[in-house]
Protein backbone atom coordinates (compact mmCIF):
# COMPACT_ATOMS: atom_id res chain seq x y z
CA UNK A 1 0.00 0.00 0.00
CA UNK A 2 1.49 3.51 -0.45
CA UNK A 3 1.04 5.88 2.19
CA UNK A 4 -1.68 7.69 3.54
CA UNK A 5 0.00 10.61 2.86
CA UNK A 6 -1.04 10.11 -0.86
CA UNK A 7 -5.27 10.08 0.37
CA UNK A 8 -4.37 13.46 1.53
CA UNK A 9 -3.25 14.95 -1.70
CA UNK A 10 -6.32 13.67 -3.35
CA UNK A 11 -8.38 15.30 -0.46
CA UNK A 12 -6.61 18.14 -1.22
CA UNK A 13 -7.32 18.29 -5.04
CA UNK A 14 -11.31 18.02 -4.26
CA UNK A 15 -11.57 20.08 -1.40
CA UNK A 16 -12.43 23.28 -3.39
CA UNK A 17 -14.69 20.89 -5.69
CA UNK A 18 -16.18 19.65 -2.98
CA UNK A 19 -16.94 22.65 -0.84
CA UNK A 20 -18.53 24.43 -3.86
CA UNK A 21 -20.97 21.63 -4.20
CA UNK A 22 -22.14 21.38 -0.97
CA UNK A 23 -23.09 24.81 -0.58
CA UNK A 24 -25.41 24.34 -4.45
CA UNK A 25 -26.30 20.80 -2.80
CA UNK A 26 -27.94 22.49 0.64
CA UNK A 27 -29.49 25.46 -1.98
CA UNK A 28 -30.84 23.45 -4.53
CA UNK A 29 -31.14 19.90 -2.68
CA UNK A 30 -34.87 20.57 -0.87
CA UNK A 31 -37.57 22.62 -2.41
CA UNK A 32 -40.66 24.63 -0.14
CA UNK A 33 -42.75 22.51 1.19
CA UNK A 34 -41.05 19.17 1.07
CA UNK A 35 -42.24 17.68 4.71
CA UNK A 36 -40.00 18.00 7.30
CA UNK A 37 -39.13 14.08 7.66
CA UNK A 38 -38.31 13.71 4.29
CA UNK A 39 -35.70 16.74 3.87
CA UNK A 40 -34.33 15.16 6.60
CA UNK A 41 -33.48 11.75 5.08
CA UNK A 42 -32.53 13.56 1.99
CA UNK A 43 -30.20 15.64 3.61
CA UNK A 44 -28.79 12.60 5.66
CA UNK A 45 -28.43 10.99 1.74
CA UNK A 46 -26.54 13.39 0.48
CA UNK A 47 -24.47 15.76 2.91
CA UNK A 48 -23.08 12.81 4.99
CA UNK A 49 -19.82 13.72 3.08
CA UNK A 50 -18.03 11.41 0.06
CA UNK A 51 -15.28 12.12 -1.89
CA UNK A 52 -17.64 14.49 -4.00
CA UNK A 53 -15.91 12.70 -6.99
CA UNK A 54 -18.43 13.14 -9.57
CA UNK A 55 -18.93 16.66 -9.02
CA UNK A 56 -15.40 17.57 -9.39
CA UNK A 57 -15.30 15.71 -12.47
CA UNK A 58 -17.90 17.95 -13.69
CA UNK A 59 -15.97 20.99 -13.30
CA UNK A 60 -12.81 19.71 -14.35
CA UNK A 61 -13.73 18.13 -17.44
CA UNK A 62 -15.61 21.83 -17.91
CA UNK A 63 -12.34 23.48 -17.43
CA UNK A 64 -10.34 20.97 -19.63
CA UNK A 65 -11.88 22.04 -22.63
CA UNK A 66 -11.39 25.68 -21.99
CA UNK A 67 -14.97 26.32 -20.64
CA UNK A 68 -16.27 27.86 -17.61
CA UNK A 69 -15.99 25.35 -14.76
CA UNK A 70 -18.10 27.68 -12.90
CA UNK A 71 -21.19 28.99 -14.82
CA UNK A 72 -24.42 27.70 -13.69
CA UNK A 73 -24.98 25.09 -15.78
CA UNK A 74 -21.42 22.98 -14.45
CA UNK A 75 -22.81 23.57 -10.97
CA UNK A 76 -26.46 21.99 -11.51
CA UNK A 77 -24.58 19.21 -13.38
CA UNK A 78 -22.47 18.64 -10.44
CA UNK A 79 -25.51 18.50 -8.23
CA UNK A 80 -27.63 16.55 -10.32
CA UNK A 81 -24.63 13.77 -10.83
CA UNK A 82 -24.32 13.96 -6.88
CA UNK A 83 -27.68 13.38 -6.42
CA UNK A 84 -27.73 10.18 -8.74
CA UNK A 85 -25.34 8.99 -7.11
CA UNK A 86 -26.73 9.33 -3.80
CA UNK A 87 -29.82 7.77 -4.67
CA UNK A 88 -28.00 4.99 -6.28
CA UNK A 89 -26.32 3.70 -2.73
CA UNK A 90 -29.11 4.30 -1.34
CA UNK A 91 -31.52 1.90 -3.32
CA UNK A 92 -28.22 -0.46 -3.66
CA UNK A 93 -28.35 -0.47 0.45
CA UNK A 94 -31.32 -1.92 0.89
CA UNK A 95 -31.87 -5.34 2.58
CA UNK A 96 -33.51 -6.90 -1.00
CA UNK A 97 -29.84 -5.51 -2.87
CA UNK A 98 -26.39 -5.48 -1.10
CA UNK A 99 -28.38 -5.47 2.63
CA UNK A 100 -25.85 -2.89 4.21
CA UNK A 101 -25.61 -1.26 7.28
CA UNK A 102 -23.04 0.98 6.97
CA UNK A 103 -21.87 3.94 4.88
CA UNK A 104 -19.39 6.90 4.98
CA UNK A 105 -19.03 5.39 8.52
CA UNK A 106 -23.25 6.18 9.66
CA UNK A 107 -25.78 4.07 9.79
CA UNK A 108 -27.42 3.48 6.04
CA UNK A 109 -30.16 5.42 5.29
CA UNK A 110 -33.03 2.39 6.07
CA UNK A 111 -31.31 1.75 9.12
CA UNK A 112 -31.38 5.16 10.31
CA UNK A 113 -35.02 5.97 9.05
CA UNK A 114 -36.45 2.77 7.72
CA UNK A 115 -36.77 0.70 4.52
CA UNK A 116 -40.21 3.15 3.11
CA UNK A 117 -38.23 6.02 3.96
CA UNK A 118 -35.21 4.72 2.25
CA UNK A 119 -37.09 3.78 -0.76
CA UNK A 120 -38.68 7.16 -1.29
CA UNK A 121 -36.08 9.54 0.01
CA UNK A 122 -33.86 7.67 -3.05
CA UNK A 123 -36.83 8.46 -5.46
CA UNK A 124 -36.95 11.90 -4.04
CA UNK A 125 -33.39 12.74 -4.53
CA UNK A 126 -33.55 11.03 -8.22
CA UNK A 127 -36.24 13.04 -9.15
CA UNK A 128 -34.87 16.22 -7.83
CA UNK A 129 -31.53 15.70 -9.99
CA UNK A 130 -33.59 15.94 -12.80
CA UNK A 131 -35.48 18.99 -11.58
CA UNK A 132 -31.94 20.74 -10.25
CA UNK A 133 -30.95 20.81 -14.07
CA UNK A 134 -34.48 21.65 -15.77
CA UNK A 135 -34.67 24.56 -13.50
CA UNK A 136 -31.90 26.24 -15.34
CA UNK A 137 -33.60 28.49 -18.52
CA UNK A 138 -30.36 27.37 -20.82
CA UNK A 139 -31.01 25.34 -24.13
CA UNK A 140 -28.68 23.19 -22.68
CA UNK A 141 -30.56 21.67 -19.84
CA UNK A 142 -32.00 19.00 -21.78
CA UNK A 143 -29.33 17.81 -23.60
CA UNK A 144 -27.63 17.19 -20.28
CA UNK A 145 -30.56 15.81 -18.60
CA UNK A 146 -30.56 13.23 -21.76
CA UNK A 147 -26.54 12.37 -20.72
CA UNK A 148 -27.43 11.78 -17.22
CA UNK A 149 -30.51 10.05 -18.15
CA UNK A 150 -28.57 7.00 -20.55
CA UNK A 151 -25.71 7.52 -18.05
CA UNK A 152 -27.92 6.31 -15.36
CA UNK A 153 -30.68 4.33 -16.68
CA UNK A 154 -31.32 1.15 -17.86
CA UNK A 155 -28.75 0.75 -20.76
CA UNK A 156 -25.96 2.40 -18.49
CA UNK A 157 -26.28 2.01 -14.23
CA UNK A 158 -28.85 0.07 -13.33
CA UNK A 159 -28.01 -2.00 -16.58
CA UNK A 160 -24.59 -2.38 -14.45
CA UNK A 161 -26.27 -3.06 -10.91
CA UNK A 162 -29.09 -5.64 -12.76
CA UNK A 163 -25.85 -7.55 -13.82
CA UNK A 164 -24.13 -7.08 -10.35
CA UNK A 165 -27.43 -8.31 -8.57
CA UNK A 166 -26.68 -11.55 -10.98
CA UNK A 167 -30.07 -10.45 -12.36
CA UNK A 168 -29.16 -11.30 -16.24
CA UNK A 169 -26.57 -13.31 -17.69
CA UNK A 170 -22.87 -11.40 -17.90
CA UNK A 171 -20.35 -13.52 -19.26
CA UNK A 172 -17.54 -15.07 -17.37
CA UNK A 173 -13.85 -14.01 -16.71
CA UNK A 174 -12.54 -10.43 -16.78
CA UNK A 175 -15.05 -10.06 -19.60
CA UNK A 176 -18.23 -10.60 -17.23
CA UNK A 177 -16.57 -7.63 -14.76
CA UNK A 178 -15.54 -5.11 -17.40
CA UNK A 179 -19.50 -5.70 -18.36
CA UNK A 180 -20.76 -4.82 -15.43
CA UNK A 181 -17.92 -2.37 -14.05
CA UNK A 182 -18.25 0.22 -17.24
CA UNK A 183 -22.09 0.20 -16.30
CA UNK A 184 -22.18 -0.12 -12.66
CA UNK A 185 -19.49 2.56 -12.44
CA UNK A 186 -17.95 3.92 -15.21
CA UNK A 187 -21.13 4.97 -16.63
CA UNK A 188 -22.04 7.41 -14.11
CA UNK A 189 -18.09 8.72 -13.68
CA UNK A 190 -17.75 8.91 -17.75
CA UNK A 191 -21.24 10.93 -17.87
CA UNK A 192 -20.29 13.11 -15.39
CA UNK A 193 -17.23 14.09 -17.66
CA UNK A 194 -19.35 14.50 -20.67
CA UNK A 195 -21.81 16.82 -19.01
CA UNK A 196 -18.92 19.17 -17.64
CA UNK A 197 -17.05 18.92 -21.18
CA UNK A 198 -20.74 20.24 -22.76
CA UNK A 199 -20.81 22.53 -20.39
CA UNK A 200 -17.63 23.84 -21.47
CA UNK A 201 -18.65 23.49 -25.02
CA UNK A 202 -16.68 21.36 -26.00
CA UNK A 203 -16.25 20.89 -29.82
CA UNK A 204 -16.67 17.18 -30.66
CA UNK A 205 -12.61 15.62 -30.51
CA UNK A 206 -12.45 17.25 -27.28
CA UNK A 207 -16.05 15.44 -26.33
CA UNK A 208 -14.70 12.30 -27.42
CA UNK A 209 -11.52 12.46 -25.67
CA UNK A 210 -13.35 13.33 -22.04
CA UNK A 211 -15.51 10.38 -22.67
CA UNK A 212 -13.02 7.89 -23.36
CA UNK A 213 -11.12 9.12 -20.45
CA UNK A 214 -14.19 9.28 -17.98
CA UNK A 215 -14.71 5.59 -19.34
CA UNK A 216 -11.08 4.35 -18.41
CA UNK A 217 -11.17 6.36 -15.53
CA UNK A 218 -14.55 4.55 -14.28
CA UNK A 219 -12.98 1.43 -14.73
CA UNK A 220 -10.29 1.93 -12.89
CA UNK A 221 -11.69 3.20 -9.91
CA UNK A 222 -13.83 0.63 -10.12
CA UNK A 223 -11.06 -2.27 -9.79
CA UNK A 224 -9.44 0.06 -6.91
CA UNK A 225 -12.85 -0.04 -4.82
CA UNK A 226 -12.27 -3.60 -5.45
CA UNK A 227 -8.91 -4.01 -4.00
CA UNK A 228 -9.58 -1.64 -1.29
CA UNK A 229 -13.05 -3.70 -0.10
CA UNK A 230 -10.04 -6.78 0.21
CA UNK A 231 -7.14 -4.50 1.63
CA UNK A 232 -8.23 -2.12 3.56
CA UNK A 233 -10.67 -1.75 6.93
CA UNK A 234 -13.95 -1.18 7.63
CA UNK A 235 -12.44 2.26 9.52
CA UNK A 236 -10.98 3.26 6.57
CA UNK A 237 -13.32 2.96 4.32
CA UNK A 238 -15.87 3.96 6.01
CA UNK A 239 -18.11 0.89 4.90
CA UNK A 240 -18.07 -2.38 5.49
CA UNK A 241 -15.04 -4.03 4.64
CA UNK A 242 -14.42 -7.49 2.73
CA UNK A 243 -18.01 -7.77 1.83
CA UNK A 244 -17.52 -8.52 -1.86
CA UNK A 245 -15.85 -11.55 -1.06
CA UNK A 246 -18.74 -12.74 1.64
CA UNK A 247 -21.46 -11.86 -0.98
CA UNK A 248 -19.99 -13.83 -3.48
CA UNK A 249 -19.42 -11.05 -5.74
CA UNK A 250 -17.22 -11.52 -8.93
CA UNK A 251 -13.77 -9.09 -8.03
CA UNK A 252 -10.88 -8.57 -9.90
CA UNK A 253 -8.75 -9.78 -6.82
CA UNK A 254 -10.54 -12.77 -6.83
CA UNK A 255 -10.40 -13.86 -10.65
CA UNK A 256 -6.67 -12.82 -11.78
CA UNK A 257 -4.77 -11.61 -7.42
CA UNK A 258 -4.43 -8.68 -6.43
CA UNK A 259 -0.80 -8.15 -8.11
CA UNK A 260 -2.10 -8.64 -11.93
CA UNK A 261 -5.27 -6.23 -10.69
CA UNK A 262 -3.33 -3.76 -9.81
CA UNK A 263 -0.75 -3.50 -13.15
CA UNK A 264 -4.45 -3.67 -14.81
CA UNK A 265 -5.94 -0.60 -12.68
CA UNK A 266 -2.60 1.06 -13.67
CA UNK A 267 -3.46 0.27 -17.36
CA UNK A 268 -6.47 1.76 -17.14
CA UNK A 269 -5.08 4.85 -15.52
CA UNK A 270 -2.26 5.42 -17.97
CA UNK A 271 -5.24 4.95 -20.58
CA UNK A 272 -7.53 7.44 -19.25
CA UNK A 273 -4.50 10.14 -19.34
CA UNK A 274 -3.85 9.06 -22.46
CA UNK A 275 -6.98 9.83 -24.14
CA UNK A 276 -6.50 13.93 -22.81
CA UNK A 277 -3.46 14.00 -24.34
CA UNK A 278 -4.94 16.64 -27.18
CA UNK A 279 -6.25 19.22 -24.25
CA UNK A 280 -3.00 20.38 -23.17
CA UNK A 281 -2.55 21.85 -19.58
CA UNK A 282 -6.03 22.65 -19.13
CA UNK A 283 -6.70 18.93 -18.14
CA UNK A 284 -3.97 18.96 -15.73
CA UNK A 285 -6.30 18.76 -12.54
CA UNK A 286 -7.68 15.33 -14.66
CA UNK A 287 -4.89 13.70 -14.95
CA UNK A 288 -3.48 14.77 -11.47
CA UNK A 289 -6.66 13.33 -10.37
CA UNK A 290 -6.27 9.78 -12.49
CA UNK A 291 -3.12 8.84 -10.59
CA UNK A 292 -4.17 9.76 -7.30
CA UNK A 293 -7.52 7.86 -7.21
CA UNK A 294 -5.06 4.92 -8.50
CA UNK A 295 -3.06 4.97 -5.77
CA UNK A 296 -5.75 5.69 -2.88
CA UNK A 297 -6.20 3.87 0.16
CA UNK A 298 -10.03 4.42 0.89
CA UNK B 1 -73.14 1.61 -7.79
CA UNK B 2 -73.96 2.96 -11.31
CA UNK B 3 -73.97 0.31 -14.25
CA UNK B 4 -70.98 -1.02 -15.41
CA UNK B 5 -72.01 0.37 -18.97
CA UNK B 6 -70.71 3.64 -17.63
CA UNK B 7 -67.00 2.12 -17.61
CA UNK B 8 -67.31 0.90 -20.84
CA UNK B 9 -68.23 4.33 -21.84
CA UNK B 10 -65.19 5.73 -20.06
CA UNK B 11 -62.84 3.08 -21.93
CA UNK B 12 -64.26 3.97 -24.94
CA UNK B 13 -63.62 7.78 -24.56
CA UNK B 14 -59.87 6.76 -23.58
CA UNK B 15 -59.49 3.93 -26.15
CA UNK B 16 -57.84 6.63 -28.71
CA UNK B 17 -55.70 8.12 -26.35
CA UNK B 18 -54.59 4.84 -25.27
CA UNK B 19 -53.56 3.06 -28.76
CA UNK B 20 -51.62 6.04 -29.36
CA UNK B 21 -49.34 5.99 -25.60
CA UNK B 22 -48.97 2.27 -26.00
CA UNK B 23 -47.03 2.82 -29.54
CA UNK B 24 -45.38 5.56 -28.01
CA UNK B 25 -44.92 3.57 -25.23
CA UNK B 26 -43.21 0.47 -26.93
CA UNK B 27 -41.40 2.57 -29.08
CA UNK B 28 -39.59 4.50 -26.59
CA UNK B 29 -39.76 2.40 -23.02
CA UNK B 30 -36.65 0.37 -23.61
CA UNK B 31 -33.31 1.85 -25.18
CA UNK B 32 -30.64 -0.04 -27.46
CA UNK B 33 -28.42 -2.27 -24.86
CA UNK B 34 -31.01 -2.68 -22.02
CA UNK B 35 -30.80 -6.29 -20.56
CA UNK B 36 -33.15 -8.37 -21.85
CA UNK B 37 -34.13 -9.17 -18.25
CA UNK B 38 -34.31 -5.90 -17.13
CA UNK B 39 -36.38 -4.81 -20.61
CA UNK B 40 -38.89 -7.18 -19.76
CA UNK B 41 -39.24 -6.33 -16.27
CA UNK B 42 -39.71 -3.19 -17.24
CA UNK B 43 -42.24 -3.71 -19.83
CA UNK B 44 -44.27 -5.95 -17.05
CA UNK B 45 -44.86 -2.32 -15.21
CA UNK B 46 -45.79 -0.51 -18.15
CA UNK B 47 -47.49 -2.14 -20.54
CA UNK B 48 -49.43 -4.41 -18.43
CA UNK B 49 -53.12 -2.29 -19.56
CA UNK B 50 -54.30 0.24 -17.52
CA UNK B 51 -56.67 2.33 -18.16
CA UNK B 52 -54.03 5.42 -19.07
CA UNK B 53 -55.48 8.38 -17.75
CA UNK B 54 -52.57 10.55 -17.10
CA UNK B 55 -51.32 10.04 -21.21
CA UNK B 56 -54.91 11.09 -22.05
CA UNK B 57 -54.85 14.18 -19.95
CA UNK B 58 -52.05 14.78 -21.46
CA UNK B 59 -53.97 14.95 -24.87
CA UNK B 60 -57.35 16.15 -24.04
CA UNK B 61 -55.15 19.62 -22.15
CA UNK B 62 -53.16 20.11 -24.78
CA UNK B 63 -56.20 20.20 -26.85
CA UNK B 64 -58.62 22.32 -24.47
CA UNK B 65 -56.01 25.43 -24.77
CA UNK B 66 -56.22 25.17 -28.26
CA UNK B 67 -53.31 23.32 -28.85
CA UNK B 68 -52.25 19.98 -31.06
CA UNK B 69 -52.60 17.26 -28.69
CA UNK B 70 -50.77 14.95 -30.94
CA UNK B 71 -47.47 17.04 -31.15
CA UNK B 72 -44.15 15.48 -30.34
CA UNK B 73 -43.92 16.92 -27.08
CA UNK B 74 -47.45 16.52 -25.90
CA UNK B 75 -46.67 12.92 -26.80
CA UNK B 76 -43.28 12.53 -25.18
CA UNK B 77 -45.09 14.17 -22.56
CA UNK B 78 -47.99 11.45 -22.13
CA UNK B 79 -44.98 8.60 -22.03
CA UNK B 80 -43.42 10.56 -19.26
CA UNK B 81 -46.67 10.82 -17.06
CA UNK B 82 -47.20 7.35 -17.58
CA UNK B 83 -43.54 6.10 -16.63
CA UNK B 84 -44.22 7.98 -13.65
CA UNK B 85 -47.01 7.15 -12.46
CA UNK B 86 -45.74 2.97 -13.79
CA UNK B 87 -42.94 3.40 -11.06
CA UNK B 88 -44.68 5.27 -8.08
CA UNK B 89 -47.21 2.14 -8.73
CA UNK B 90 -44.00 -0.59 -8.42
CA UNK B 91 -42.27 0.82 -5.66
CA UNK B 92 -45.24 1.74 -3.57
CA UNK B 93 -46.48 -2.36 -3.87
CA UNK B 94 -42.84 -3.49 -2.59
CA UNK B 95 -43.14 -5.53 0.88
CA UNK B 96 -41.63 -2.58 2.74
CA UNK B 97 -44.36 -0.32 1.61
CA UNK B 98 -48.12 -0.99 0.85
CA UNK B 99 -46.74 -4.66 0.34
CA UNK B 100 -49.09 -5.54 -2.47
CA UNK B 101 -49.27 -8.62 -4.65
CA UNK B 102 -52.03 -8.06 -7.16
CA UNK B 103 -51.90 -5.35 -9.72
CA UNK B 104 -54.04 -5.14 -12.94
CA UNK B 105 -55.46 -8.62 -12.27
CA UNK B 106 -51.70 -10.02 -12.24
CA UNK B 107 -48.82 -10.51 -9.61
CA UNK B 108 -46.89 -7.17 -9.13
CA UNK B 109 -43.42 -6.97 -9.92
CA UNK B 110 -41.62 -7.53 -6.92
CA UNK B 111 -43.81 -11.17 -6.69
CA UNK B 112 -42.97 -11.95 -10.76
CA UNK B 113 -39.35 -10.92 -10.64
CA UNK B 114 -38.45 -10.28 -7.12
CA UNK B 115 -37.84 -7.10 -4.72
CA UNK B 116 -34.20 -6.09 -6.46
CA UNK B 117 -35.11 -5.74 -10.01
CA UNK B 118 -38.35 -4.50 -9.06
CA UNK B 119 -36.69 -1.71 -7.22
CA UNK B 120 -34.62 -1.41 -10.57
CA UNK B 121 -37.22 -1.62 -12.62
CA UNK B 122 -38.29 1.30 -11.13
CA UNK B 123 -35.53 3.53 -11.06
CA UNK B 124 -34.76 2.60 -14.45
CA UNK B 125 -38.77 4.07 -15.60
CA UNK B 126 -38.27 7.10 -13.37
CA UNK B 127 -34.71 7.74 -15.31
CA UNK B 128 -35.93 6.63 -18.09
CA UNK B 129 -39.18 9.38 -18.08
CA UNK B 130 -36.96 12.12 -17.89
CA UNK B 131 -34.66 10.60 -21.01
CA UNK B 132 -37.59 10.32 -23.08
CA UNK B 133 -38.64 14.63 -22.46
CA UNK B 134 -34.76 15.34 -23.00
CA UNK B 135 -34.56 13.22 -26.24
CA UNK B 136 -37.30 16.16 -28.14
CA UNK B 137 -35.09 18.94 -29.41
CA UNK B 138 -37.59 21.57 -28.72
CA UNK B 139 -37.15 24.22 -26.11
CA UNK B 140 -40.20 23.48 -24.40
CA UNK B 141 -38.53 20.49 -23.14
CA UNK B 142 -36.89 21.52 -20.08
CA UNK B 143 -40.00 23.38 -18.78
CA UNK B 144 -41.85 20.18 -19.37
CA UNK B 145 -39.05 18.18 -17.46
CA UNK B 146 -39.58 21.08 -14.28
CA UNK B 147 -43.48 20.16 -14.39
CA UNK B 148 -42.58 16.45 -13.85
CA UNK B 149 -40.15 17.06 -11.36
CA UNK B 150 -42.30 19.45 -9.19
CA UNK B 151 -45.57 16.58 -9.53
CA UNK B 152 -43.46 13.69 -8.91
CA UNK B 153 -41.11 15.17 -6.32
CA UNK B 154 -40.67 15.33 -2.52
CA UNK B 155 -43.22 18.28 -2.32
CA UNK B 156 -45.53 16.42 -4.66
CA UNK B 157 -46.30 12.31 -5.03
CA UNK B 158 -43.58 11.59 -3.15
CA UNK B 159 -44.47 13.74 -0.03
CA UNK B 160 -48.06 12.12 -0.23
CA UNK B 161 -46.33 8.77 -0.26
CA UNK B 162 -44.40 9.59 2.58
CA UNK B 163 -47.50 11.29 4.48
CA UNK B 164 -49.62 8.29 3.70
CA UNK B 165 -47.19 5.77 5.28
CA UNK B 166 -47.41 7.45 8.29
CA UNK B 167 -43.82 9.06 7.72
CA UNK B 168 -44.50 12.45 8.51
CA UNK B 169 -46.88 14.19 10.67
CA UNK B 170 -50.55 14.93 8.83
CA UNK B 171 -53.47 17.09 10.21
CA UNK B 172 -56.45 14.80 11.58
CA UNK B 173 -59.56 14.52 9.65
CA UNK B 174 -60.49 16.10 6.36
CA UNK B 175 -57.65 18.45 6.41
CA UNK B 176 -55.03 15.75 6.28
CA UNK B 177 -56.55 13.50 4.13
CA UNK B 178 -57.14 16.54 1.99
CA UNK B 179 -53.17 17.06 2.28
CA UNK B 180 -52.04 13.37 1.30
CA UNK B 181 -54.31 13.21 -1.85
CA UNK B 182 -53.22 16.64 -3.05
CA UNK B 183 -49.70 14.94 -3.39
CA UNK B 184 -50.09 11.57 -3.69
CA UNK B 185 -52.78 11.46 -6.68
CA UNK B 186 -53.91 14.58 -7.53
CA UNK B 187 -50.13 16.16 -7.98
CA UNK B 188 -49.51 14.22 -10.70
CA UNK B 189 -52.53 14.34 -12.12
CA UNK B 190 -52.41 18.04 -12.05
CA UNK B 191 -48.97 17.73 -13.63
CA UNK B 192 -50.03 15.44 -16.28
CA UNK B 193 -52.97 18.62 -16.98
CA UNK B 194 -50.17 21.08 -16.83
CA UNK B 195 -47.75 19.42 -19.27
CA UNK B 196 -50.33 19.10 -21.89
CA UNK B 197 -51.36 22.97 -21.55
CA UNK B 198 -47.80 23.91 -22.10
CA UNK B 199 -47.27 21.73 -25.20
CA UNK B 200 -50.48 23.25 -26.57
CA UNK B 201 -48.98 26.82 -25.41
CA UNK B 202 -51.57 27.62 -23.09
CA UNK B 203 -51.70 31.26 -22.02
CA UNK B 204 -51.69 31.96 -18.66
CA UNK B 205 -55.07 32.13 -17.86
CA UNK B 206 -55.79 29.16 -19.72
CA UNK B 207 -52.48 27.44 -17.86
CA UNK B 208 -54.36 28.31 -14.54
CA UNK B 209 -57.70 26.93 -15.49
CA UNK B 210 -56.06 23.81 -16.48
CA UNK B 211 -54.21 23.56 -13.03
CA UNK B 212 -57.27 24.33 -11.28
CA UNK B 213 -59.43 21.50 -13.23
CA UNK B 214 -56.17 18.66 -12.47
CA UNK B 215 -56.27 19.24 -9.09
CA UNK B 216 -59.73 19.33 -8.63
CA UNK B 217 -59.95 16.25 -10.74
CA UNK B 218 -57.32 14.35 -8.97
CA UNK B 219 -58.95 14.55 -5.43
CA UNK B 220 -61.88 13.80 -6.85
CA UNK B 221 -60.18 10.44 -8.42
CA UNK B 222 -58.14 9.30 -4.97
CA UNK B 223 -61.92 9.81 -3.18
CA UNK B 224 -63.60 7.66 -5.91
CA UNK B 225 -60.56 5.00 -5.39
CA UNK B 226 -61.08 4.71 -1.81
CA UNK B 227 -65.14 4.52 -2.37
CA UNK B 228 -64.14 1.83 -5.07
CA UNK B 229 -61.42 0.36 -2.34
CA UNK B 230 -64.60 -0.42 0.00
CA UNK B 231 -67.49 -1.16 -2.66
CA UNK B 232 -65.80 -3.04 -5.44
CA UNK B 233 -64.73 -6.53 -5.65
CA UNK B 234 -60.80 -7.41 -6.37
CA UNK B 235 -62.48 -8.69 -9.99
CA UNK B 236 -63.46 -5.30 -10.99
CA UNK B 237 -60.21 -3.49 -9.56
CA UNK B 238 -57.87 -5.76 -10.77
CA UNK B 239 -56.13 -5.41 -7.10
CA UNK B 240 -56.72 -6.19 -3.77
CA UNK B 241 -59.80 -4.31 -2.83
CA UNK B 242 -60.41 -3.95 0.85
CA UNK B 243 -57.11 -3.12 1.48
CA UNK B 244 -57.60 0.51 2.69
CA UNK B 245 -59.42 -0.36 5.74
CA UNK B 246 -56.89 -3.44 6.62
CA UNK B 247 -53.95 -1.45 6.53
CA UNK B 248 -55.73 1.12 8.60
CA UNK B 249 -55.38 3.73 6.01
CA UNK B 250 -57.49 6.64 6.88
CA UNK B 251 -60.28 7.02 3.95
CA UNK B 252 -63.40 9.33 3.32
CA UNK B 253 -65.29 5.90 3.73
CA UNK B 254 -64.35 5.43 7.27
CA UNK B 255 -64.10 9.36 8.24
CA UNK B 256 -67.35 10.79 7.00
CA UNK B 257 -69.15 7.43 5.81
CA UNK B 258 -70.17 6.22 2.05
CA UNK B 259 -72.77 8.89 1.36
CA UNK B 260 -71.17 12.07 2.16
CA UNK B 261 -68.27 10.93 0.93
CA UNK B 262 -70.16 10.48 -2.77
CA UNK B 263 -71.57 14.05 -2.21
CA UNK B 264 -67.99 15.51 -1.62
CA UNK B 265 -67.24 13.50 -4.73
CA UNK B 266 -69.83 14.93 -6.46
CA UNK B 267 -68.73 18.31 -5.52
CA UNK B 268 -64.87 17.88 -6.41
CA UNK B 269 -65.68 17.02 -9.95
CA UNK B 270 -68.27 19.92 -10.40
CA UNK B 271 -65.17 22.37 -9.13
CA UNK B 272 -62.94 20.49 -11.51
CA UNK B 273 -65.39 21.31 -14.68
CA UNK B 274 -66.53 24.73 -13.27
CA UNK B 275 -62.66 25.70 -13.48
CA UNK B 276 -62.81 24.89 -17.50
CA UNK B 277 -65.96 27.72 -18.04
CA UNK B 278 -63.26 30.01 -19.77
CA UNK B 279 -62.23 27.19 -22.39
CA UNK B 280 -65.20 26.86 -24.81
CA UNK B 281 -66.14 23.32 -26.67
CA UNK B 282 -62.58 22.49 -27.10
CA UNK B 283 -62.36 21.19 -23.36
CA UNK B 284 -65.30 19.24 -23.72
CA UNK B 285 -63.61 16.07 -23.67
CA UNK B 286 -62.14 17.02 -20.07
CA UNK B 287 -65.64 17.40 -19.16
CA UNK B 288 -67.00 14.54 -19.87
CA UNK B 289 -63.75 12.43 -18.94
CA UNK B 290 -64.36 14.23 -15.53
CA UNK B 291 -67.76 13.11 -15.05
CA UNK B 292 -67.59 9.75 -16.21
CA UNK B 293 -64.35 8.97 -13.80
CA UNK B 294 -67.02 9.88 -10.63
CA UNK B 295 -69.11 7.25 -11.70
CA UNK B 296 -66.55 4.75 -12.50
CA UNK B 297 -67.30 1.11 -11.09
CA UNK B 298 -63.05 0.44 -11.36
Amino acid sequence: MVPKARSDVLGGLLAPYAQAVEADLAQWLVEPDVPAALAEAMRYCVLGGGKRLRPALVSMSAGAVGGDAGCELARRSAVAVELVHAYSLVHDDLPAMDDDVLRRGRPTVHVQFGQAMAILAGDALLTRAFGVLAESDEALAAALARELSAAAGPAGMIAGQVADMDLCPVPGGLEGLRYIHARKTAALIRGACRMGALCGRAERKALEAISTFGHSLGLAFQLADDLLDVTATAEDLGKTAGKDASHGKRTHAALIGLEASGRLGQELTASAIAALDGLGPAADDLRTLAKLLADRTR
